[in-house]
């Protein structure tokens, strides 16, 4: 098992975290991956499955915030414009955005079709990262076979660190990778589950702090550059009602979370967040006129956004100290957790 | 009475028209005016009020839609993020809405000092138009005092034309104003009324359609400029459940009802359209962490759109046929009713 | 030679056209086609060339205008953060945006490879249009190939109709296609070119207007549903120097140019316009920290909205008058020659 | 003199301030305010002028960035559109906007009148702050006189803490304030300058960091709400050469600096910020055509978002260490200054 963050003893923030303390901590969410790691490809697929719905008939409440457009994220335009989402959320490395796109409309209509129904338009959301460091991505190496393996797989219990669509990432210069953590809140007295699932690859090696802390350059390592070339994708999921409008808001503040770990946000590339909401279906063959929807009290929003932030922050950090070493030729970037071992951080 | 387009045999789109074509149509909206009207001051404001609760304590779920930002329509930032409108909205003259703001304060406090509230932050919307041809909009002669009688003397049948903010417009080269028009859609086998409110100050004479006929200029005409320097802003009301984010495309349809007067939305200034609705309250003091919405079913749109694109174009023609005379100086604007009784159109 | 519909005798609007009336005019601007013919697939793709100049090492200037984000069109965002261009256009059908998206980025690794460069990160924009009335979609034919040769044989004489992505599409329920018109505007005494090309697949047949005319039904035709289910892509190209701020404000009016033909922008589908100026190249590999760039005067922005809301409607137009017949199954739509033919059209 | 959190031995971040390390180190850029603190009234104006041309006449390249729109900010709707700032700009309460907005017409006036123009059409920039719980807001105390009198003694060395817009806020918790902070960066191998100013009105006490470090409450402080209700305003000016497009992602990331002090963006409140060029004036009168503009290179953009970052946070932590008492019947917030000594921080 992958010591994770609260392994070593350090907690974000003040709410309490789901059981399992990751996006699959939301009812209904699973996580798959597909790992292509033979020389020279690092790389791979990370899916995210909404729910047990089928989300092309049943929709889900969704939003998109671009932090940085910076990147090829796939899908944003009709979450915008509908505030829904209808397919699994595929990420993946740059140059594999079509094919991976492809393949979701591939097993959408399957599963469609079990479903009896014949659907001649699918927006598949598909994010990516630039893994080019790591793995020679002009191949895209990521089939069709990749995510129907990711699809079919996912679970609750799924991996972190060097896997699937993180397989090739690096952070911080560090190695970066899938990581995820959970926030429980209340409302109406009843608890309600934030999740998030990052895939990190930005941020400049000197800027990493944890919890408020730089974390200091081993005399063994080189100062890298200066430049934040990065991207980071955040998925959001929640069980919380919340009308699209409101999920933007909340998903906007994942920049905060990713600002305490040392981002800048940096030009390099794509910093996009999406976010669902299992509550409120949207029915994609409807009879009726009208739906109705339950929104929460807008006076209480706040605590969500505490729990996007506190959940972004760890889940950034989650991503990284799970992450085990992955070379490419010449390239080998250190682990956080190689760096923290070093460091005998946080006892240091 | 004046003669509105109707009037003159002319039916825009087919929908039918709620009973007095008018955005006062939709239940509990009021229409009032304060016209300025001394020489060299020809402006005022219009209000339209959402409806008989008081809007800061029972907000309307709202939206907005820049067309053209060029203007200086106020109140707008905040509807965009919370889906929501806590106050009349006033139409004005483009220097003057500093003053409208602050009288609509005023107004919000004193109403909500009878309802027992003291609030600390309100947002009044202040739209406006440049009358500056026919007003010495420098004097910004519109007060409280103005904003106050609009208010009180709102009402279902209101007046068209040349009065309130409206006194002092030009559009197409012509004599502009108020203008309204409303459309009847069904859901659930049951009648929904949206109405639109213009205050016109747009378009070059050249460019004049009416339902896609162009109007020619008379021989004594002059040809004006070829810049459209003009702004309009276009106000919806409905009382069809909508979520904020349904109520913005609605609105954003608009501009298809003002392309076929014959703009092609101009540089000069702002077009701003403002929706409300009257359904789902949005309480400012909720002691519930939810509330229930309605939305209507997406895919039954469509029906909507077509009533706002209908109701736009004849509120526009309506705001410049029911206009009359207004002089300042050498200014003095011909009216489209002068027109087309001098072309003896429509029969010609 | 198919006919277009100025040689029906019917100018939109009063700017002269550039020499062949169409996006090519644009000094650099290709234009070609690979369609898929055989039944049940009649589909294909088109794609615009934005110069003789690698578009990823000297990017263009560009800005994206989503009219209705109910679409899958790709590469939207980057274009947005950065304001830049950097690979051919493609459009094709809805289901097909993965592949052509993969096979934009196979053209553009052999593209740079020529010249010497390997990138790691390509921003390719596929925009589409949903055929399935008359194309089995789902089976997704445009293959690599096919993206191929479309970009081997563009040229400036481009055909339009049921070509490339226009095979298929259907427009105010009649054939719809691939469609082109230009204007010439002069700033500082000199000529400058604005082409637009369309895929229309929009509208509703009763709504259907040329130059502000209804055009009737034939006794012939069936009333079709009151909804307007599609989409249309509107490409914007110039050689006009302007800053993407500018030039987004100006592919803003393509809606204008829509409205005009009767559209009034339904639900249905995306309506996704892309503009990019072939002047103020953008170097991907600078060493310079500054760079200079030449922007219109705002002032005098107005003449170009007018040019691009003319060349948008006769683009649509010439969309539909030269389709030629397409039929699949029972599913055959009337031609618009057909219909204009019937009812002696302009003379009647 | 003030001790700021330099004189505290404390650093933001790693590059090199400006000399007054403000936002007046931007050449041109003076800073003015008036204060009215007589009880119950504690509140005032602060006015940014871009520079010494007339801002009418020779517009200053901006941009604006809306964090949380929950405010009543105006004037952001044209510069979002025209990528142009023309007036001063002000901070002040929530509901003074509409008097300072009128105040701002008059100055603009005047200044114009001297220059012998005479404009129809301004666009004033009012940003605000909610000091309710110090002023008694709804008296709107700040007048025309206060605005002109903020500009007459608009200076380079101005105050900061509990002054002008300032006087009434709070921030943490805390007494909050008016604060600036500077960065210089290099291109082409010569320093440009980026100043910030911010007006603090935002954030939760338990979440108070500075440089990464949680500020513990004092054994006396009572537990706040758990609920940021707060707004914050940051001003952005910069002597770089920018377009518009890319001083809006510039600005984006003040987010970042805010983050770093502890605040998670609440949803109480607008925060806004408004970033200037003094470079690329955009002339009001202009007989060309055509205009060139000067922009950095998008790859050397991410030194600028570094300044932005560290001078953001340094300027909310100098808006709170200068910030002095100021009390309004029982409630008298703790000033920064105050806790921190009781703390013997930095040094405890």
């Amino acid at each position: 098992m992958k010591k994770r963050l609260r392994n070593h003893g350090v907690e974000i923030g003040t709410l309490p975290t789901g059981p399992g303390n990751r996006i699959t901590d939301v009812a209904g969410v699973l996580v798959g991956h597909a790992t292509c790691d033979e020389s020279p490809h690092q790389t791979g697929v990370t899916v995210v499955i909404p729910g047990v719905r089928n989300p092309f008939t049943e929709k889900y409440t969704a939003a998109v915030y671009v932090i940085n457009g910076f990147g090829k994220s796939q899908g944003l335009v009709q979450i915008e414009e509908l505030g829904a989402l209808e397919t699994p959320i595929a990420l993946t490395n740059t140059l594999n955005v079509g094919r991976v796109h492809d393949a979701l409309v591939t097993y959408m209509l399957q599963r469609c079709d079990q479903d009896g129904i014949s659907p001649v338009s699918i927006n598949p959301v598909v994010c990516e990262c630039n893994d080019s460091r790591l793995n020679r991505i002009q191949d895209r190496v990521v089939s069709e076979a990749h995510v129907q393996k990711a699809i079919e797989t996912a679970s609750i219990d799924f991996d972190e660190g060097s896997v699937g669509a993180g397989r090739g990432t690096t952070a911080f210069g560090l190695k970066g990778g899938i990581g995820s953590a959970s926030r429980v809140i209340r409302f109406d007295e009843k608890p309600y589950t934030l999740g998030v699932l990052v895939q990190s690859n930005h941020g400049c090696r000197e800027d990493l702090m944890i919890n408020g802390q730089k974390i200091p350059l081993l005399s063994s390592e080189k100062a890298t550059a200066e430049v934040d070339q990065g991207s980071i994708i955040i998925i959001v999921a929640t069980d919380l009602p919340v009308s699209d409008r409101q999920l933007k808001r909340i998903i906007k503040r994942v920049g905060v979370g990713l600002a305490r770990t040392g981002s800048y946000l940096g030009h390099g590339s794509g910093e996009i967040a999406v976010g669902f909401s299992t509550a409120n279906p949207v029915h994609h063959h409807s009879s009726s006129d009208f739906m109705q929807v339950t929104m929460i009290n807008e006076n209480q929003i706040d605590r969500v956004f505490r729990a996007v932030v506190e959940a972004t922050e760890e889940a950034v950090l989650n991503s990284m100290i799970t992450a085990t070493p992955v070379a490419a030729g010449k390239e080998k970037p250190l682990c956080l957790s190689e760096v923290l071992g070093e460091l005998n951080w946080p006892d240091s």
